[in-house]
C-alpha cells in the first residue's frame, strides 16, 4: 500500500483557506473531521472527505490542516494503517498515547496568535464544538463555521450523494410498530417537557420509521431528518423513494389519519431552513430537544434558551434495549452466520494447504457462503482478512497492494458481518492451518481467558459496561500484555454493527447502563507489530442472571453468546485454563455443535457439519 | 441514637431566608452543603453547619431547605446513620440509587416558579455552583449568593474559628524543602503559562510549607490560603502562629533571602481582597491557576477571562506521588501501627469472653496502644469500632446510646488509624471472637478474594484506579452481592486520611492514573443491615511490577501492602480460595511474622508477639 501523494491537495486547500470567495477572513487551520452532517461512524463516498485530503480511510480520524502543518487523529486500531497511508506532509497523531497532545493543544502550539481554526458546521457535532471553542478562546484564538465545505470546493470529482429505495420492515421484523415508537417518543417528551424532538442520526430516523435503506455502504439506512412535534412528524428525504407504493403503504401517507399520526414529507435540504422555523415560533419553556453530537450548524438553528441537549436520545435509548421480536431475529441471524463460517472454515482447512487462497479469496469466499443464507442483504462491514503481520493491523481490510497469501505457518484472523433482515452480526475467530506456536497459542489463550471473563461476568442490574473492560485484560495485564482497543460494542438489529449508548470499553465515555435486552460484542485481542494479530469476538446478549443471593433485591445480569462458532482449540493452550474456563469453552461448543448443527443437518451441509463436530470435541485438560 | 428536633432551627432558617437583613430578596431555597471555605471533608466545629439544622453529622450530606421541604443527600455509607440522626422534618435522598433525584431535578420539582436558591458562595465550589445554577437557569430559577451565612445567623452558641500552633516538618519527613516546592510549582506554572497560582485545600498549603497543624480534628492542617507569584509568596494565616520561633526559622522569615523566597504573611481574611487586587492588576494572557473546586467566591474574585481552573492542581498531582523519604516514613508508621493492634487484638481475645468491651472501650484501647508509639500525633479519623449490626452502619461511630458490647456471637469490624509524624495509617479488620457461621465466612471470604484480586492485579502504567474496581467486587457479583462504597481512596503522608487525585473507585470521577509512589486504600467490604458487616482494608504503594512480557514498553504497576496486620484466618473458608489466593494469604502473614514481629521483639511485647505468631500460621487446603 503506498501512501497518497498529497502536496498539491494541501496547496489548494491552504490557498482556499485564504480565499475570499470561502471565507470572509483567512482562516490558519481548518478542521477535517471523519463523519457527516448525521455524525455517522460509516459514511457515503461523497462525505469521505478526511480520506481525500490525507489518503487515510480508516473509519476514525480527524485531520487538521495549518499553514504549516497537517496532522491526523486517529486511536490504536489505525496507527499502522495510517502510516501506511498517508505520506510525510502528514503527522500522525496517536490517540491514546500519553505524549499525544489533544487537537486543541495541538492547535495552541502551533497557531500565530489571534488565528481563526475554520470547520464546516454540518460536520462537527455540537459537543465537539462547544469543548474546542472554549479552549481556543481561552487561548486567544477563534473557532469559526465555514459554511462551503474546504475539501468539497477542490474535490474535483466528488461523487454524488446516494438516494436508493427503501426497504420496509413489518412487525414480524420489528416488533413495535412506527406509531408506537412515535407514542413512546412523545411520553419520553411529555416526561421532560419538550415540544419538539429533532431525529438527525441516520440509524435513529430507519429504526423509528421501521425502514432501512441502502445510502451508506454496511449501514441499512438512508439520508434524512425527522422532526416529531407533539401532534406532527416531519420526514425529511429526497427522492422519488416515497414514491414507491410500498413504502406509501407503510407510512399510511395515502390513508386518513389521525392528524398526529399523518407524516409530512419534507425535502431533505430544508432541515435547517424548517428547524429556524420551529426555533422562532417558541415561546418560553417550550424545548426543542436535540442530541447533543447533533451538527453545530442545527444546534445554533435553536436559539439556546429553548434547547435541550442529552448525551443520548430516548430513540438511542429505546433501539439499544432489543424485544422479543428482535432478539429472536438476531438469534436466526446468528444461526445463519455461523453456518456460513463453518462452510467457510472447511473450505478453507482444504484449500490453504495448497497455497492459492490470499486474504481477499478467504473475504470473498466467506461474503459468497454469507450470501447463500436466506434473508442476506450484505455485509455489515468491510471484511477484515488478514493473515500473518497483517493482522496486527487492527482494522485491517486487504487491498491487491497488501492482499497476503494464507498459509500453513501464519495465524489468520477473520473479522467479518453481515446484514440479515433479521439481523446484523459481527464474529471474529483466529486460526492456526498448521501448527502454531507455544508463545502463539499462549497469547491466544490469554485473549481467551479475556473473553470469557466478560462472556461469564455476572453483575448487578444498572452496571455500566466500562465496569467490565479490565475483566477482558487481566489475563493479558498479568504478563505485561495488552490491547489499544476497547472491549465491546453496542450491534444494532439490522442497523448499525456499531451503535450506543451501551459498550465495554476502558474509555469512560458516558454509557448508559446495561440492561437485560441489550445487546454488544465482546472482542479482546492482543496483537503485535509485525508478526501476527489475535482476536476473539462473539456477539452477546444481556440477560437476567440466577445469584445464590440478591443484594438489595437489585437482581442481576450475564450474557448469553449469540454467536455460536467454534473457537479454534488448536490454538488453546489447556494448561493455561481454569476449571470453570474449560467447562465454558466445552459448554459452548456443545451449544455450537448442538444448534448450528441442527441447521447445518437442515440445509443438507454434511462436510461442514463433520468440521463442526471436529472442531467441537471437549477440552480435555493434561 | 435519637433524632436531633429540628423544627424550631428550621423555623429560624426559613426566617432567614426571608429576612431583608441578609436577603436582598427572599430565597425560596438555602442550600448548606458539607464543607468548609476549603472544601474540606473533614471540618472544624465550627463549620458543622449541616450537621447543626439537621442532626446528621457523618462527613458527606448536603442539605437543601425549601419553604415546605428539607431534604438530605448522602452516599451508601450513610443511609443508616442519617436515618437515625434525623426528625420527621427531613426526607433522606439516597444517593447512588436509581430513583433518587439529582439536587438540581428534585429542586425543579418542588420550587414555585421563578425562586431563588441562595447558598454561601464560600461554601460552594466553582463546579458545583456552575452545574446547579446552569440547570436551575434552564428551569426559570436562579442561584443566588448570600454573603452572610444564615445558619452562622441561627447558630447562638456557634464556636470559634480554632487557630492551634503549626508543627514543622525537617527534610527527613518530607524529602523535599518548601523551596524546592515552590520551584516546582512554578515551573509547572510557567508550563502552563499562568503567573499566579491559589493554594486553597487545607492540605495542599500545608504540603507546600512543609508545615502541620491541628486546627481540624484527625488532619494535621491549619486554616489558610496561599498565593504564589513567579517571585511573590503570600501565605495568609492568622494569629502569633508565625511568631513562634521555630515556624519563622523553618519559613526563613527573619533570613534575608532572594526576593522570590520571600514569604509575606498576610491575615487569612484578606484574601478575597488580596485576590480581587491580584485580578485587576493583569493584562491579556496573565493567567491565574485555580482548583475547579475551589470555592465559588474565590473563583468569581479572578475576572473569567484571566481564570485557568483544573480538576487538579499541580500541588494535589505532586503531593500523590511520595518520594522515598515519604514511603519511608509510611512503612514506619505502618509498622508501628501494626504493632498497636496486635497489641489490641491479643487483648480483645482475652476481655471479649468476659463480656466487659464495649465498643467505645475497644476504640480508646485501639488509640491508647497507638498512643503508646513514637511520634504519634492523633487519630486519623473517628475509629469505627462496631459490632454486629452496628457494623452495618459504613462509616459508624460508636456513642453512649448505640454503645454494643463486644461477644462471641457477634463479628467485630475495626476500621482505624492514627497520625504519626512520620506517616498516615488506616486499616480495617473484621473478626469473629467465637465461631463464626458458614455465611458468615462464606460473605468474609468473597471479600478476602476481592481484597486480593485489588491487591494482587497487576496493570499497564498509566492505568487509571476506577479500571481495577470491578475486580474488588467480582466473588462478590458472582453470587449476586455488593457493596455501596467504593473500593480505595488515596492517602496522605502525615496529612489527610483522605486524599485525591487517584483512587478506585466505580464512580468514574477524573481519577489521575496511578503511578509508582502513590499510595491507595483497599478496602472491600460487605453489609447486611441489621446483622453485620465485613470490610478488609489494607493501605498500598502502587511500585512497578516485574511481568514476563512488555506491550509496547509501557511498563506494569502492582500494589505493595503498607498495612501488616493478620487477616483473621478462622473467617475463611478455604475452600473457596483457588490456590493463587491461598499463597497471597500465606506469603502475607509470613510477611507481618517477619516484619512487625522483629518490631514486637524489638519492643519487648512479647504477648502480642506470640499473638501474632499465632494469627499468621499458614491456610492448609482442605
Amino acid at each position: 500500500m503506498s501512501p497518497k501523494i498529497t502536496t498539491e491537495l494541501l496547496k489548494q486547500l491552504r490557498q482556499a483557506m485564504k480565499s475570499p470567495k470561502y471565507v470572509q477572513e483567512p482562516v490558519q487551520a481548518y478542521i477535517v473531521p471523519s463523519g457527516d452532517a448525521h455524525q455517522s461512524e460509516y459514511i457515503a463516498p461523497c462525505d469521505c472527505r478526511r480520506a481525500f485530503i490525507s489518503g487515510f480511510d480508516g473509519s476514525a480520524g480527524t485531520a487538521i490542516v495549518t499553514e504549516q502543518h497537517a496532522a491526523m487523529w486517529t486511536d490504536g486500531r489505525y496507527f499502522l494503517q495510517a502510516a501506511h497511508q498517508m505520506d510525510n506532509n502528514w503527522t500522525l497523531m496517536k490517540m491514546g498515547l500519553k505524549d499525544t497532545p489533544t487537537q486543541e493543544d495541538w492547535l495552541v502550539s502551533v497557531l500565530p496568535e489571534g488565528s481563526k481554526v475554520g470547520v464546516d458546521p454540518f460536520i462537527i457535532p455540537a459537543d465537539q464544538w462547544k469543548r474546542m471553542s472554549k479552549a481556543l478562546k481561552s487561548a486567544g484564538h477563534d473557532l469559526v463555521p465555514v459554511k462551503e465545505n474546504l475539501i468539497d470546493t477542490i474535490w474535483a470529482d466528488c461523487p454524488q450523494r446516494p438516494c436508493k429505495p427503501l426497504i420496509t420492515l413489518d412487525l414480524s421484523y420489528t416488533g413495535v410498530s412506527w406509531r408506537d415508537k412515535i407514542l413512546a417518543l412523545r411520553s419520553k417528551m411529555a416526561e421532560r417537557k419538550v415540544l419538539w424532538f429533532v431525529v438527525t442520526a441516520l440509524d435513529e430516523v430507519a429504526w423509528l420509521f421501521n425502514l432501512r435503506g441502502s445510502d451508506v455502504e454496511y449501514n441499512p439506512v438512508f439520508f434524512a431528518y425527522a422532526i416529531i412535534g407533539m401532534n406532527t412528524i416531519r420526514l425529511f428525504i429526497d427522492g422519488d423513494r416515497v414514491m414507491d407504493p410500498a413504502v406509501r403503504e407503510h407510512l399510511q401517507l395515502d390513508s386518513t389519519l389521525e392528524p398526529e399520526f399523518k407524516i409530512q414529507v419534507v425535502p431533505y435540504g430544508s432541515i435547517l431552513t424548517e428547524l429556524q422555523a420551529v426555533g422562532t415560533g417558541l415561546s418560553p419553556r417550550e424545548k426543542v430537544w436535540l442530541s447533543d453530537k447533533a451538527s453545530y450548524a442545527l444546534t445554533e438553528a435553536v436559539p439556546k434558551a429553548y434547547r435541550y441537549l442529552t448525551p443520548y436520545t430516548p430513540i438511542c435509548i429505546a433501539k439499544a434495549v432489543k424485544n422479543a421480536s428482535e432478539t429472536d431475529g438476531m438469534r436466526r441471524a446468528h444461526i445463519k452466520d455461523a453456518v456460513a463460517l463453518c462452510e467457510l472454515f472447511n473450505w478453507l482447512e482444504k484449500e490453504v494447504p495448497k497455497g492459492t487462497v490470499t486474504e481477499i479469496i478467504a473475504a470473498d469466499k466467506a461474503e459468497e457462503f454469507r450470501s447463500q443464507q436466506k434473508d442476506f442483504v450484505e455485509l455489515s462491514f468491510a471484511t477484515i482478512s488478514s493473515t500473518g503481520p497483517n493482522g496486527a493491523i487492527i482494522h485491517y481490510k486487504p487491498v491487491p497492494e497488501t492482499n497476503r497469501t494464507l498459509s500453513m505457518n501464519e495465524i489468520y484472523l477473520l473479522d467479518s458481518g453481515a446484514q440479515y433482515k433479521d439481523g446484523t452480526t459481527d464474529v471474529t475467530r483466529t486460526m492456526h492451518f498448521g501448527t502454531p506456536s507455544a508463545y502463539e497459542k499462549e497469547c491466544f489463550t490469554y485473549v481467551l481467558k479475556g473473553h470469557i471473563a466478560v462472556s461469564a461476568a455476572i453483575f448487578p442490574n444498572g452496571t455500566k459496561g466500562h465496569l467490565l473492560d479490565s475483566f477482558a485484560r487481566s489475563a493479558l495485564w498479568d504478563c505485561g500484555l495488552d490491547y489499544l482497543h476497547g472491549t465491546g460494542h453496542g450491534v444494532g438489529s439490522f442497523l448499525n454493527v456499531h451503535e450506543g449508548p451501551c459498550g465495554i470499553s476502558y474509555k469512560t465515555f458516558a454509557d448508559e447502563p446495561l440492561e437485560a435486552g441489550m445487546i454488544v460484542s465482546d472482542e479482546p485481542g492482543y496483537y503485535e507489530d509485525g508478526s501476527f494479530g489475535i482476536r476473539i469476538e462473539n456477539v452477546v446478549l444481556v440477560i437476567p442472571a440466577e445469584t445464590k443471593y440478591n443484594f438489595k433485591n437489585r437482581g442481576s445480569l450475564t450474557f448469553e453468546p449469540l454467536t455460536l462458532v467454534p473457537i479454534q482449540t488448536k490454538m488453546i493452550d489447556v494448561n493455561l485454563l481454569t476449571q470453570k474456563e474449560c467447562n465454558w469453552v466445552n459448554d459452548y461448543h456443545q451449544k455450537c455443535r448442538e444448534v448450528i448443527g441442527a441447521e447445518l443437518e437442515r440445509q443438507g451441509r454434511h462436510e461442514a457439519l463433520q468440521w463442526l463436530i471436529r472442531e467441537t470435541e471437549p477440552l480435555k485438560v493434561q
